[in-house]
């Protein structure tokens, strides 16, 4: 955020006025789902009004390879209430004449996605957009190293839907993840209950053109199409939906963007997906129209969200020249 | 276990004599899984030799309806732990890249009992004693009321292993209940996590003749054939093993309590089962070689182990009289 104003700032006062109209628009609000965003920007369409629009959120390759970001996942949630008696019961007593919600919710919950990594709820994957051959030989070519991204995470193996890579999977497939789950007694040994209720979050991560609503309803009518013998089931959808977004090849901004990073860094930057959400990027191309170019100086190891945190002074550095550079492009 | 103490009282009192010799055990650690009492009554068999013997544990059909249990189920139990990654990951960058593990943990449930109520591990039946025609035919002349038994429990239908009923079920059927599951998030709203674990506790109820060491085996191997690709399995047993427990027809003490109960109620005892499992009656069986009688007074709807618990004062009365009635018969 501080780079382009920095950037400004600079050419202000080298040349006394910047070459373009410039506005700010801060995002606040994006870790708690932005509750308020989409109405602000619906309700001040003039105010926005805009050209092209450049986002410094997102990342690049490495120290020394840029990247441009190309597309985000969306995402659509719900929670899941499997409910048997309606109280905890002995299971001595009850055990065998009656459902185990725990069961019954495992079974809801495997019956959703395969252990092939396929997700099986109908109609899941009819608006998918499916990779280009042009996308598969350009992700093919990014040096990604399986070894190292199995170590890194410390998995005894890397899953997902068979017939994609990864990197293909990663960036350009859709998900379905349990986020949690929880029922019954949790403490140290054991307790022989019964329980009357389990529970499951689930969030999915959309690709273009998937509609967080529509995946919502396909998943809850597998579960109600699907509902174990002897429990009810409640689904109840989870706030935070954001559209995918996905830049179409040779967009304006993006291509400038394109030769300011190899101007900068005298290399071509790669074309990337993000697996993640940026809710803010669909509201602003809904409202707008306008497909924001990512362009973004952080690096994966910046330990993101988590303690100690940090930004390296040689990427505050560059971001700044190529923000001077890119506000100067537009004069050209 | 006041009653018989009572009764001995009233016996001494009026004959000043007992017409045999009687000792006590009190068994105080039930519910903690009795981890002392079996190594006591293994070093202690001299002081504990008797000819039969009585517990005051179990119940009554109802309050005008003598029974007698002649079965219980046993237990064994396990702790699932499913890893994924190191560490709780985001979902969005690496979702579609790596396995799930409450994915994970839900196909492995769902794998080891059927949606039918049916067990699948391999062998797991393996040594059921099944129901004699007999019994089928008795159970099935119990008064018990499918709807009332819904209704009571709060489950929109009852569930579990086809081709036997409800009665069948609960007393002589074997079970696999989920106690508890846990992992990722379980606050309120969403958290779009990758968990990096997902937890779950398991108990099997077990009839005459399953062994839970056999029975907790068999589970750990099908947990082990059926690992889900992209996690590790590991499976730890808890404390509390019980075997079941089955007394033989014509069984000398179980004939005479039932003389005693026909004579008290002036109406002929049931000979019931019950799921729960009562460790000691095995243990009992294993070191001294004698099949317990359970000469009990409790009702169904006692709030056992739950706030506001309570004994009928008649039925207090009538299990003193019954046991004065019991020992004046071992004098004839």
């Amino acid at each position: 955020m501080l780079a382009p104003i920095l950037a400004i700032e600079a050419l202000l006062s080298s040349d006394g006025k910047l070459p373009v109209n410039v506005k700010f628009f801060y995002e606040g609000q994006e870790e708690i789902g932005s509750p308020t965003i989409g109405p602000f920007i619906k309700d001040n369409i003039e105010l926005l009004k805009a050209d092209m629009i450049f986002s410094s959120d997102g990342g690049q390759w490495s120290e020394d390879q840029p990247s441009l970001v190309y597309a985000l996942r969306g995402l659509v949630g719900c929670e899941i209430t499997v409910t048997g008696a309606s109280g905890d019961q002995h299971s001595g007593t009850h055990g065998g004449g009656i459902a185990n919600p725990i069961h019954a919710l495992s079974h809801l919950i495997a019956s959703m996605k395969n252990l092939d990594g396929r997700i099986t709820i109908e109609g899941f994957y009819d608006d998918v957009i499916e990779l280009s051959d042009e996308e598969r030989e350009l992700f093919s070519k990014l040096p990604f190293d399986e070894k190292d991204y199995i170590e890194k995470l410390g998995v005894p193996d890397t899953f997902g839907e068979i017939g994609y890579t990864i990197q293909e999977r990663l960036w350009a497939r859709p998900t379905l993840e349990l986020n949690g789950i929880w029922g019954g007694y949790q403490g140290t040994g054991s307790k022989t209950v019964l329980p009357s209720q389990a529970h499951a979050k689930i969030t999915c991560r959309l690709v273009a053109n998937q509609k967080p609503e529509r995946v919502y309803k396909l998943i809850k009518a597998h579960l109600e199409n699907n509902r174990p013998p002897g429990v009810t089931v409640e689904v109840k959808k989870l706030a935070g939906d954001a559209d995918p977004f996905l830049v179409p090849r040779g967009h304006n901004s993006s291509q400038i963007a394109g030769r300011v990073l190899q101007d900068l860094y005298g290399k071509e930057p790669l074309a990337t997906r993000v697996g993640g959400s940026i809710p803010v990027m669909s509201t602003l191309l809904t409202e707008l129209g306008i497909h924001a170019t990512m362009f973004a100086f952080g690096l994966d190891d910046e330990k993101i969200h988590a303690p100690n945190e940090f930004f390296r002074l040689s990427s505050f550095k560059k971001s700044q020249v190529g923000y001077c550079k890119l506000l100067e492009e537009f004069g050209k």
